[in-house]
């Protein structure tokens, strides 16, 4: 099996703005994240607190404690996401030994769909189509969990439409904050969805890659205006008349049905419209030049 | 949406040996098989009974009761799986009511994947390769439910290998019948495997299409002599040296890699010459003749 060694990549950890380690020792990072925010909630239980716990795992290259390794089916990638999910039960199991799990809501969720370039090191989008860097589902639909016992019901299963963008209005309306009102935010509060007391206020999502608008999805329609396979040289294909896929009843994105929906097409049309007159474009905030297609 | 009718479809349905009914209303043919298994068991719950419970859907045409039309994101395809799922619900609901729960093994199964020609009416293997007809996972591959409240735990999972040839022995097994011993029989009791006892006696298994024997799985590792995308013009290919996938790394036998395990393709040739030595051709009891390549 393919093992890598971290010290073939010399990335450094840091605390706040210095540099701690580097190389960073991979293989226990994960662990050592995990210990991290199990001490963050105990030392600042009294007080409200925002815990961001961004493991940088299953990114390749993996690594896995010496405890997890050839402990899943599923090989390498398997047993780093076997520890990972012991890092969030350490978690869970905190915020209830101290009391906190009725007054915490917790999210587990990820940002992009599988690097299908590293074969069995880079996970599976399952039905959905494709992955990391595209907008096509598997690039772009992540799963999400939300816990918060006593207030979230247990085990229960939405399938409205949610995004990261609204997890900001979100925890701003749960702790009472208002949200700046200099500005249109592209997020809608989660809450009455999270908590049983109503549906998603979000019908409509936009597919952005850079500054491209690729895909609009909106109710149990998706359109594609362009698409890519990102990571095999292929180019931006762009598509006119656009394809159309119902995700509700054809979650994989097989069956292009746009002639037989023209008018479900204006309509996104138009939604795409409004939408790009909302917008100001702003300078970059990376130093790398938006794509170009 | 696309919406048969049943009277297109002049198939009969029989009780025994006689036809009560031509054009089947399969409207409604899933409720009333599912009303039928639970008359069934309750006119036989003195004594020991077997139930086989084949509902024809949701194989193509797909039909539901209007209680359950447009209940389903899935569409159609879903609908039909409600009813289904409903109408086992209720023979579960039956076998609690009767208390004979403890004493009732249900085994919930399915014969083979998506029919992928019919699209979103198909239904869909998940992350597994292919459909209904190949011998790729997406084929083959089936989840299985068993359900017996005090025997086996609730809400566990067994990954270990088994197979519908496996349910005749065990279900001799629990009736405490024997099996003749004239023959050999293909299949391994789960009884073990399903109270938690032990593991699964399967460690290897052959995929059949006709009499062609096309791949072998051995624990994790499954070799393609013959490969066929069913039902789309595609000939039969002959894969020499055969492919090999590690079906647990790899479950959507994306990744090919026969070239680094020449040890492992010749332990399942010897595998497979065993097992043909075992085989005495008999003559075929369909009138089709067998497949020939």
């Amino acid at each position: 099996m393919f093992q890598p060694k971290y010290e073939h990549y010399n990335v450094p950890l840091m605390r706040d703005e210095k540099i701690i380690e580097r190389p960073a020792d991979q293989n226990t990072i994960t662990k050592r994240y995990g210990e991290e925010a199990v001490q963050f909630i105990r030392k600042n239980k009294d007080k409200p607190f925002f815990l961001y716990l961004a493991h940088n795992l299953p990114h390749v290259p993996l690594f896995a404690s010496q405890k997890f390794v050839d402990t899943s089916l599923r090989g390498l990638f398997g047993d780093v996401v076997e520890e990972i999910d012991y890092t969030i039960g350490q978690v869970l199991h905190t915020l209830k030994q101290q009391g906190l799990d009725k007054n915490t809501l917790v999210l587990f969720t990820s940002d992009n769909g599988p690097w299908l370039t590293f074969k069995d090191h880079g996970g599976s989008a399952g039905l959905l189509r494709d992955g990391k860097g595209s907008t096509w589902e598997g690039g772009m639909r992540e799963p999400t969990v939300a816990w918060w016992p006593g207030t979230i019901k247990s085990a229960s299963v939405i399938t409205d439409m949610a995004s990261t963008l609204d997890v900001f209005p979100t925890i701003a309306e749960l702790a009472g904050a208002k949200i700046p009102s200099d500005r249109i935010y592209d997020g809608y509060s989660m809450v009455d969805l999270l908590t049983g007391k109503g549906k998603s206020k979000r019908n409509i999502m936009y597919f952005y890659r850079g500054a491209q608008l690729r895909a609009i999805r909106k109710g149990p329609w998706k359109m594609h205006l362009f698409t890519k396979t990102e990571y095999v040289g292929q180019k931006v294909q762009r598509h006119d008349p656009p394809l159309l896929y119902n995700v509700e009843h054809d979650p994989s994105e097989k069956y292009e049905i746009g002639k037989k929906h023209p008018e479900v097409i204006e309509d996104l049309q138009k939604e795409i419209a409004q939408h790009q007159a909302t917008i100001k474009p702003v300078p970059s905030q990376l130093e790398i030049p938006l794509q170009k297609n």
